[in-house]
């Protein structure tokens, strides 16, 4: 939660830089900066100075890591006054998965006419890429890895090495391939190095290697590499016949987009991170979100309505409407966010769904019966009205109860039916606990009072 | 948010042998299973049963990852039948800043044992990690690195590599070092097997090397792991010499555990997860977070108390709290969520508060508009008032412009201040505009209608 305030520092110096026009010194500093800080600065410029600052950039790779870290927004608008020829001369010196994600991200005229322009290996690996779902192992793998038959030596290998493969991203395991070109088993560059040089590579290669099918979906290849600790997982078709990889730094990136997902659905503002649109843009997305509050609004004024009869005789009635929705619309969210978290990282399995609700509610009902008698005290030291407090009491106890089972049992009950359970635990939660509680409320307070 | 169903017939399987006795059998699975994946087994089993099977596991390095997986509860409960000799023989085998990390989660007196019992290299070496914050690169880095003097030549640094340096957990980088011990360069395993063997490491090494200091928070750590696509970050002491590094299996497990504690945190549900633990743990936990919406709903019953004349004569004002209630705390979460994750994910910036804030204000007003006309027109065609049907309308809009403005707010200036935004957004926020919004209302009401 730290904030870098060399960044902020940085971002004025060169935008005073673009104020005075110092092309020669604002060339030095960008061509030292590394793309993942340039970055940051692109999105606080005007577009004529993001070409400025872009045009100075030397280094083409440079200019790749750029693309790769605008969002979607920024990079939409300053690509626009590119024309393909510089665009693609980019492309071709970016990693094969990151050039996939670009192009998946653009419209489908620019596309096209990208793909078309690549006449090179690069494009048919990039199309064949795009082939998969963006958000499956094949969707996200890159197509540079280091293979080799299991029958060669360490030195053999070394030389390899030292001739080919030098475009691979990030070569720290040796996947060793049989006659047919599957999968056999895995050595690391540092085990390459150790053993005595004419050794075979079957010879000392782990045979016990972890891979995934191309269709598994990236939250669970992410989840694989987290727990085995490796830093890198080999992808394979259906025939165990190795087509790609998929790195840790993908994986750290799936994780945080991820968790970003889950927060925003829970909140009900959308599934992207929206704060970079335009005011419209993010008006647009979080309103129908809202429309569910809305309507469970209104069943709620509906139900409050059809106990006017009571209202009318206990005025008073109203004034512990937000405390009951309050207590049980928190405590919903708190066994939700338990809930979808907890799947999410593992800490739970959705076998353990009647554990897990059993639990909450148990929670539910002894926090319900605390504040029950906390909340009820108070109605009876202002009202002094044994059956009223009582009602109140009860009434928070209820709400609690089902609140905390209400929030534990949708989500497990969606995961289990393979529906993202973050998406609709947030505002369906929430929402159908307001009408719950109002309507325990009032039917409580009628019933118990006599009105 | 895909649930393995391997992992559950996996359980299955290891639950009926123990039942049968079947020694022999669960000895060749167990020593066959990783390490990872029998800490998800032992969490369902009785503790008899978690120690026969921790006693069939021949590779003590194997129980050496058991351990770094389970969570706190089943460790502490699973170690106390252990003896001291038995613990220490496992964590020898365990990379120094695992073994640091679990022993900083036990009791003082049973750390203190350990620690004196580990009588060697590397028990030093854990006392130097505990001199560190837990969550600062000091405390999560481990001290096993490779750093060669920057004038030997490639040949004699592979050469060092077979011979020494064989306990490093993940060696894909070379530092060199100045003659004084300072850090000079990096230089990846894979260089230094293309270059020529002659050449010296500092005619090639990368000098551009990025680094953090002891004290530097681990998610200011991994956000630059993060950020430039490394593999390891080195941690460097204030004379910039070399001391640990931090490798990226580390910085996933950051990630996900702060993403986990923000989520707990908003929703008011403690700082760790706490499914694992009992059902009166939990409660407490959870306990004191509900008491500040306590507070704020006596607060907001306090405020409907006062209004009670007004309600006395016209009941259904009633009627319409809960829906006003609703939008405004809906949006309010959408806004503190959306600032939140952004600061944490560092798509936003401390120093653009007023311009996040002024956004968030204006979709609030923009949303606030759309549903007061909606909700208005609800009261309308119920009840025919004109100036019924405004007062709530215009309550609708006030409450969900208030909830923007505050949902985005707070976060920023707590954010600024050096406060964690996600511990005071979640509850702070929704309890405010809870009574914000029944205040407003009942002013609006009382005042456009005259009661």
């Amino acid at each position: 939660m730290i904030l870098n305030d060399n960044s902020k520092i940085f971002i004025e110096t060169i935008k005073r830089l673009l104020r005075r026009g110092a092309i020669p010194h604002l060339r030095k500093i960008i061509n030292k900066t590394h793309g993942a800080d340039l970055s940051q600065v692109f999105h606080v410029l005007s577009l004529p100075n993001q070409h400025t600052l872009f045009n100075l950039i030397e280094d083409t790779e440079r200019k790749g890591i750029l693309f790769s870290e605008l969002d979607e927004d920024t990079l939409q608008n300053f690509i626009q006054k590119l024309s393909i020829e510089e665009i693609v001369e980019v492309l071709e010196k970016m990693p094969t998965d990151d050039v996939a994600d670009f192009i998946g991200r653009l419209p489908d005229e620019m596309s096209g006419a990208l793909l078309k322009k690549m006449k090179k290996e690069g494009s048919e690996e990039v199309e064949d890429l795009l082939q998969f779902e963006d958000d499956s192992a094949g969707g996200i793998m890159v197509p540079d890895f280091i293979a080799l038959r299991e029958d060669i030596t360490a030195q053999e290998a070394i030389e390899s090495l030292q001739k080919e493969h030098l475009e691979v991203e990030m070569p720290f395991y040796v996947y060793v391939v049989d006659e047919y070109g599957k999968l056999a088993g895995v050595i690391s560059l540092r085990q390459l190095v150790v053993v005595p040089p004419s050794t075979q590579l079957k010879n000392f290669m782990t045979t016990d290697v972890i891979s995934v099918k191309t269709d598994v979906d990236q939250e669970e290849v992410a989840k694989i590499v987290a727990r085995y600790n490796i830093l890198a997982v080999p992808v394979v078709d259906g025939a165990n016949r190795i087509v790609g990889i998929v790195t840790v730094d993908d994986v750290i990136d799936i994780f945080r987009q991820e968790a970003t997902e889950d927060m925003l659905k829970m909140a009900g503002a959308g599934e992207e991170f929206v704060e970079t649109k335009s005011i419209f843009k993010s008006t647009r997305i979080r309103l129908p979100w809202l429309f569910a509050s809305c309507c469970g609004g209104i069943i709620a004024f509906l139900i409050i309505n059809r106990f006017e009869h009571s209202l009318h005789k206990i005025t008073y009635l109203a004034a512990f409407i937000p405390v009951i929705m309050g207590m049980g619309g928190n405590i919903g969210t708190q066994s939700s966010t338990i809930v979808v978290r907890g799947l999410a990282t593992g800490r739970l399995a959705v076998r353990d769904i009647w554990q897990v609700v059993f639990k909450e509610l148990s929670i539910g009902l002894i926090l319900g019966i605390v504040y029950g008698i906390v909340i009820g005290s108070v109605a009876q030291v202002k009202y002094s009205t044994g059956a009223f407090a009582f009602s109140v009491g009860l009434a928070v106890i209820c709400s609690m109860t089902v609140a905390a089972l209400v929030g534990s049992l949708v989500p497990m009950v969606l995961a289990r039916i393979n529906i993202d359970p973050a998406v609709a635990a947030g505002h369906f939660v929430t929402t159908s606990i307001d009408i719950v509680s109002v309507f325990f409320y009032f039917s409580i307070a009628t019933y118990l009072l006599g009105i």
